[in-house]
């Protein structure tokens, strides 16, 4: 059932943990993947904590996981970009630590909002969630995309959760800088496939060798699909049995969490 | 032909002036609505400016007209806000100087983001242009509305010209909200209703008895039109008499400018 599958594309929250709380059984789904010799990349939409910052969350879960297997949305973006443009290309940047620290290690060069007003020519601007925009650094984006920059987004999630509930993510800085120059941004989290397409370039993989694990319909599994590679929907996290087999949207396969997916992986390992 | 009309409601960029020039026949024009009583309000979507900078730059013309005459989007907004809720109404603004002070004027109470995150209750969020804006100025906006307040727009304008091309406008703030809550706003400028019916509430005239003066079909025109004012396109702006007849937008009228309209505001009077 499983045995093309040689490489796991996981989403987290929701998969592998709930907000602070491992899944059960988490330590035992990585020895699996590991004992079958099953590639994996954690990949998140979130383009404001680096890879780091994860492999010290799975620590303190008991899970040991180097920052190679960790893709954020921000290091898909600047790998993809790093494919087009050579190092030391002129970049605007909206965005927090985690994607400018991304930007940076593939050697661009990070435009500054005074030298985007003072006219200095930059290929691109990149944008994604950023608690630190102001009008001003948003519009100078803007003014630059007017210009010709190609216009790039980390990944299009309206919103995030906070403390005091839902809060403006990523998809709303987009969607000024949108509205504001009348072009749409190239996107590369889910559910757009370039993010994926990063993951399988690092493992080496084919579409039909890798399934994309997540628990949300509209971005892991519709992603996914788009993309071509199998999904597998786990119902650890916000989507229900009910909503997964009454929806538009179809994963190849469905288990309750990661143990469901552990045992039926090294079932047909064994068969 | 224009014998019904006894209200003129003026746009004023690309009708009465462009940039720092008045259009030529400027002071007669004024000189022929007072002769012939015709009321007028000048209207505009910008919500950053008073209504007094209005009456100086008209002066600067040599046009004598005293703010009553000046409809801002952003007195508008306050104008029809003050309809339906009390003096002292928590309401929370993202907005420049022209738009608190309107709100203010109005006797409305205005809350602050660190009152917003403390969990102030509000009844209104209105946003209009602000080159102020932060990420938690917005945010803050976004979380009032996800808790229940009614969000209002002052104008759609996605951006303005300025000396380094387009910048971002009032639109632009409003997508970013409309994102990050998954709700629109009630938008009170151009080509919406409201600002028409709140001109027409100051001039004591009816749709039937009035039109608006405009040189863009899209918000002049089709706003005009759909609020069941007469429509007069002036070609001294945006639209070119080409568009103006292949367009599907229609206006009742179409002159080439003021100068053109005065005269035929005069023949009408006259026969």
């Amino acid at each position: 059932m499983l045995s093309h599958i040689k490489n796991l594309i996981l989403d987290m929250d929701g998969v592998l943990w709930r907000g602070e709380t491992p899944m059960p059984g988490l330590v035992d789904f990585f020895a699996t993947m590991r004992r079958l010799n099953i590639g994996f990349a954690l990949a998140t939409n979130n383009a404001t904590k680096t890879a780091v910052m994860y492999t010290e969350k799975l620590a303190r879960f008991g899970v040991d996981v180097g920052p190679q297997h960790i893709i954020t949305s921000a290091e898909a973006t600047a790998a993809y970009l790093r494919e087009e443009y050579d190092v030391g290309t002129a970049v605007y940047v909206v965005g927090d630590a985690g994607l400018h620290e991304a930007m940076r290690a593939q050697g661009f060069d990070i435009v500054t909002p005074e030298e985007a007003k003072g006219g200095r020519e930059t290929a691109v601007v990149v944008a994604g969630f950023s608690r630190n925009a102001t009008y001003e650094i948003l519009a100078m984006g803007a003014h630059l995309i007017v210009r010709g920059a190609r216009f790039v987004g980390t990944n299009p999630d309206p919103s995030y959760p906070s403390e005091i509930g839902p809060l403006p993510g990523a998809g709303a800085i987009l969607a000024f800088i949108e509205t504001g120059t009348g072009i749409q941004p190239t996107i590369v989290g889910k559910p757009g496939p370039i993010m994926f397409q990063q993951a399988m370039r690092r493992l080496g993989s084919t579409p039909q060798n890798t399934a994309m694990v997540g628990d949300r319909l509209s971005t892991d599994i519709a992603g996914g699909n788009a993309a071509g590679l199998n999904t597998i929907l786990v119902l650890s996290g916000i989507t229900t049995r009910a909503e997964a087999e009454n929806g538009d949207i179809h994963p190849d396969f469905i288990f309750a969490n990661i143990t469901e997916l552990a045992e039926q992986l090294t079932m047909n390992n064994e068969q």
